[in-house]
């Protein structure tokens, strides 16, 4: 099996004074890249956040959870509609749209943003996935158009603590054998 | 970075005779079965499917996409929204829904199936992304519960092609920082 999916961990805490640097950050974004998605639409964007202020007002909409504070980076990963929807309709996306198209590109991305994440930790670094936030107030922090999705937060650093793994279902809760 | 990112390709022509080992199948589920997902929710179910009927079927509905029957195996990845919702309330979730959990469950699911792609090509297997078919008509032909929705069919075998790399937009295109 491949080792970082064996050894990656959620890390909520990080070395506090040592940055990443910057060509690894740039191999993580290539590896994101890579990922394959529906007729190769790549509605992936992604903002490398390392101001103080902006860190701060992220880790607020996200419930205030402080240890976020920790991680020198943020990258916060985005999905855009209009690699799907050329139409030039004014959309507002939010945690209730129905659109199919936001499906699809959710898909696409987190399947992106996991790239990046196996990448981080194969450089060494580690990662926490956060999605606790609505859309309305981190694209206002980001000045995010509105058409635009947030699917997720990644803190990015060099950890300070190594997790045990998490329990998991039992394969034979997840898995059959063809049909449901 | 790691090799499987770089070198994984979407594969649509299988070597026919060539089944894939029980064993490779179980080390796929175990490495979907690692992936993180929102509060450890773990909403992934997976169908291994070799029946030639079924996977006719699968490929009928996939709008004919006949490449489809050179796999031997296709596993189709479901996402199930009781994970987060527990009351017993009934649910038809279809492309058009609107649930802010239907986009969470979308979201782990598709990470739990890149583990699983990654992982393939790492075991000298290939595999396809394939979503282009109605979530009624592949949750009838796999007696599948209105309330789960369907993430994708990976096609799986013995690769038969050694497609080029597709183009993916340049990085300056899809990488901001500190704000859009």
């Amino acid at each position: 099996m491949i080792k970082e999916i064996q050894t990656r961990r959620s890390i909520r805490k990080y070395i506090d004074a040592k940055l990443v640097e910057d060509e690894k950050i740039i191999a993580l974004m290539e590896s994101a890249r890579l990922a394959p998605s529906g007729s190769n639409t790549q509605p992936w964007h992604f903002i490398i956040v390392k101001s103080d202020l902006t860190r701060q007002r992220l880790a607020e909409i996200s419930h205030h959870q402080k240890w976020m504070l920790s991680a020198p980076i943020f990258i916060v990963c985005i999905a855009d509609i209009r690699s799907r929807i050329t139409e030039d309709i004014a959309m507002t996306l939010n945690e209730h749209s129905p659109e199919p198209e936001l499906k699809q590109i959710i898909r696409d991305t987190a399947i992106a943003i996991e790239h990046l994440v196996l990448c981080a930790e194969n450089l060494g670094l580690g990662t926490c996935w956060v999605a606790w936030y609505s859309q309305d107030e981190i694209r206002t922090i980001l000045n995010i158009p509105s058409d635009k999705y947030v699917v997720g937060i990644i803190t990015l650093g060099y950890p300070d603590e190594s997790p045990k793994a998490r329990a998991r279902k039992k394969l034979e809760d997840i898995l059959h054998y063809e049909i449901w």
